[in-house]
């Protein structure tokens, strides 16, 4: 049984297998070495997460994962009084919830690689646009999310890491040092692009490695095939089929 | 535990979930549904496949996969006496390879859906390319793989799905049926381009679901967070939590 790398979040979670995503691109990065399990929500805060812990890490799991990202804050982030209200979870809340899922999986076992992620920024202008297209004139006049706000939120989870001496990623910070971050890295103003995904893979994979999670030093499952001998090709074999 | 969906094969099975890759396409259609795990080797043939076998599908598992697709011939083609011959196997050999192998998935158990597939069509004029300009005027002078001698073990591989009653997609044939395959489908000669993974993509999906193993028919592993009531989110899990 190959390690298993599990990626826990919302929606930004759930579309990492779409075409240029960051769960496929970590998928090829472990490719023949470790397997990438999604397990992304769209729409869900952490409150509601707290409802799949036990289907997703089940405590009494004989081969626990070997990593999990856990990422989310994107919806806790939406705010009160506004058109996404439904999804907000209170800052404090946030970080608490965030703290009952790290305890959690670290139940299942104190040895998985655990790594927070914080949501990334929000581009309000790519926002209202989006909703524009969806709904006209009837669109929100005034925004269900902010980049100052999704802000507090990314805070407490670099806070909590720290708390936890847990590796994380703060991506709301990093993507807004890149210039034009918010048409180059979002689609709608919350989702990402394809080069932003790409900032996830690179900043999932730095982190895993420096972790002691790297892929080019794991062994490959089976041998290289210029390994083996076409006339005995057994013997290649051996060690994992005695 | 959600539905296993195993990808075997060589390298274009390896490769499946590099950018816009046909298995990490699936994984994204099975998103909440099903898990796509990529079991590829590059450089293997059928030969050496089957000693993967117990490992990949063992026969005590307690949940055997609920799909499985097999994606060899590519190597098993390689030309005797030419520079890639180490790779190659006999046409009958190669069929009764893939016998061994659908016959231990099924002993597994008889209910997984195995999908034969037959190695794409080859450019020869883009394998040439290729060796040039890896080794110069030192390339090969002669074809490795032929698209003539490819074409008869994808005809072998659907013979042997027509004996066995199994579901099977002629990559060869389909893919030859589009003006400009050579290009468009192939980026070596051998390997798959985004627009060539698309149609593996697509015929995957195809086969599945007249195989009653249809995504979009496929309930969601926990509720669509519009039917989370934000005031008792618990409702909502009940089914799953009780």
């Amino acid at each position: 049984m190959r390690p298993q790398i599990i990626l826990f979040g919302d929606s930004i979670t759930q579309q990492s297998f779409s075409l240029g995503g960051w769960g496929a691109a970590l998928a090829d990065t472990f490719s023949r070495k470790a397997d990438v399990l999604v397990r992304g929500y769209g729409g869900y805060n952490t409150r509601w997460a707290l409802f799949l812990l036990h289907h997703i890490f089940p405590l009494d799991a004989t081969t626990p994962p070997f990593a999990a990202t856990i990422f989310f804050g994107a919806n806790d982030a939406a705010l009160s009084g506004r058109t996404s209200e439904r999804q907000h979870v209170p800052l404090e809340e946030y970080k608490e919830n965030l703290r009952k899922i790290v305890h959690h999986i670290k139940e299942c076992s104190n040895k998985v690689l655990v790594v927070l992620i914080t949501p990334p920024p929000i581009d309000e202008d790519g926002r209202f646009k989006y909703a524009r297209s969806l709904y006209g004139d009837e669109a929100m006049k005034l925004p269900e999310r902010t980049n100052e706000v999704t802000g507090l939120y990314a805070k407490q989870c670099i806070e909590l890491a720290e708390e936890l001496g847990l590796p994380s990623i703060n991506l709301w910070s990093k993507m807004q040092e890149t210039d034009g971050w918010q048409k180059k890295f979002l689609n709608d103003g919350l989702h990402l692009t394809p080069e932003g995904n790409a900032v996830v893979h690179q900043e999932v994979a730095r982190i895993f490695t420096e972790s002691g999670l790297s892929a080019p030093e794991m062994p490959l499952d089976f041998p290289h095939h210029s390994k083996i001998d076409p006339v005995t090709p057994e013997k290649a074999f051996q060690i994992k089929c005695d």
